[in-house]
């Protein structure tokens, strides 16, 4: 294993032991119960060892980068158990979605729950900088604006690929350039510094969604832990269906109608046959390059664990 | 019209000029539009007129308590929001809830994005005491366990007037405890006197809820601007369902089973004529004199704004 693979694997570890010490009330039960629940998929951790490696670059303390990176796991955690309500998800992290084993008002409460005790995290940060509570409220609020655009992409025909990444950065992209930033704020960093290095975990963001796009179809369902083709049963807007759309509409239509919400077979050939594939991972690397040239623009050059964790995203496949 | 009421009027009229005047984006309408919507319903503003009162007492600076007073306004907006998914109710502020005008998706984005927000507002005052987040969030988790009890109890049929108010305390009476002591968080009081302040709040609040519960049955549609009834169909424990049931289970069993959802003249004869009115309106008495009694421990006498918009609140009739 190599040493970030190590390194993550590592913090990936202190992580889940510290959300497992987290002090949660046992009552109400309604509320709790479902919050321990969303809390037991364990997931990637991708957020939390963004932080703990941008926390260790910028110098912060680990108990403070702990907590940090448990308020942005626990907000990612709200966020996907709204989401999957309105995207009607049956299947996350390998377990059935929260408002399927409980009900829809318990999903929402959960969540509403997780997300005021990531604030209550994040307050409890002595001297921290003013701006540390607005950068990451306005990270909040840019994932809500990204999942509005994504519901309303649902309903529209024309989405461009331009339309496509201004989505992505904001439901996905954002959260990304916060785990980078929200240390480089602790630490006191410039407005400029931090705007960097925010500006590049979003474009990180970018290439990861798009990535997601292709894992979706692409890869394994328990290997994804969630249920594969639902974005192209919804209608969602992503990279693929764009580029599959825009190659030839007529066909694509007909695979999306023929599809029964399982099997993939024609779908996947169809987007290898005419490339879409290919053009969607393309797609992606530009995102990814354009991250590792502002990272060495700022001095994180192919020595460092920053740049390194990137490449280790760039190259999983689940 | 006395002078408690002109302040009120007053106080009412420029929190809702503030609040017109706050810059919302136009886009994503799927998020901005509903959240537009859901603050068009005005409301009787309360929680700020408490926010304000509260302000003066304490010598805050009147741009901040417009402040504190939108984040904890928009914050109840939300609750209201999330609550109106969970009870099915159909009619808010005289208008259709948000779920129903718009669709569930909506509304739970809606919401999401009203709190964070207020959250924004509240993390804009510069120069807060590190507490104030703190307290501000600790409020929102009790209301979420308030709902949640609320939720368990629909399930369940020996509910105490005990464990009632001990949900109300928390559903209803930490965002009142809020209103009045977030201004003496700011203006820098000692955690005792934020603390009984705090608590004289949530007395009121309880006091509200058990008077909120009266005026669901016994006061009229269109001056409630919501659905009346709802809670018996739904089968909520109310302080008047505990006390009607504790009075004659088989009798109140039928009226509840009998009720259509909208003539309420023979529960109302029953409530009547067994005083269980009479009893739940001794209630919400008590515990406005244990309110009145705190206050003018802590130095509010008779003659104090606090205590008359408590005493507004007492007399209200919707």
């Amino acid at each position: 294993m190599s040493d970030i693979n190590k390194l993550a694997k590592f913090i990936q570890k202190e992580f889940n032991r510290s959300l497992k010490l987290f002090p949660l009330p046992n009552k109400p039960k309604y509320l709790y119960d479902p919050i321990r629940y969303a809390l037991k998929g364990e997931g990637k951790r991708f957020r939390p060892i963004l932080v703990h490696i941008s926390g260790k670059a910028y110098n912060v303390d680990p108990d403070i980068i702990m907590k940090v990176s448990l308020g942005v796991e626990l907000l990612h955690c709200f966020t996907l158990i709204h989401d999957d309500i309105m995207d009607s998800d049956k299947l996350r992290r390998n377990m059935p979605t929260l408002h399927h084993q409980f009900d829809i008002s318990s999903a929402i409460l959960a969540g509403d729950g997780l997300f005021t005790i990531s604030q209550l995290i994040l307050n409890s940060i002595e001297d921290k900088p003013h701006a540390f509570m607005r950068y990451y409220n306005e990270t909040v609020l840019e994932i809500c604006e990204g999942q509005a655009l994504d519901k309303q992409f649902e309903e529209l025909d024309d989405i461009s690929i331009d339309m496509y990444t201004e989505m992505v950065e904001k439901k996905t992209g954002a959260l990304l350039g916060a785990s980078l930033c929200l240390p480089a704020v602790i630490s006191g960093k410039s407005n400029n510094e931090i705007e960097k290095i925010k500006h590049i975990g979003r474009q990180l963001g970018i290439a990861f969604q798009i990535q997601d796009d292709l894992l979706e179809i692409f890869e394994d369902e328990n290997k994804m832990g969630k249920s594969l083709g639902s974005d192209i049963f919804s209608n969602k807007k992503t990279a693929i269906a764009i580029e599959a759309n825009n190659l030839n509409k007529t066909e694509w239509d007909n695979l999306i109608c023929q599809f029964d919400g399982k099997n993939l077979v024609n779908i996947r050939s169809f987007l290898i046959s005419n490339k879409v594939k290919e053009k969607v991972e393309t797609l992606a690397e530009r995102y990814f390059n354009l991250a590792y040239n502002e990272l060495s623009n700022i001095g994180f050059d192919n020595d460092s664990e920053i740049y390194n964790i990137f490449k280790m995203i760039q190259e999983r496949n689940s």
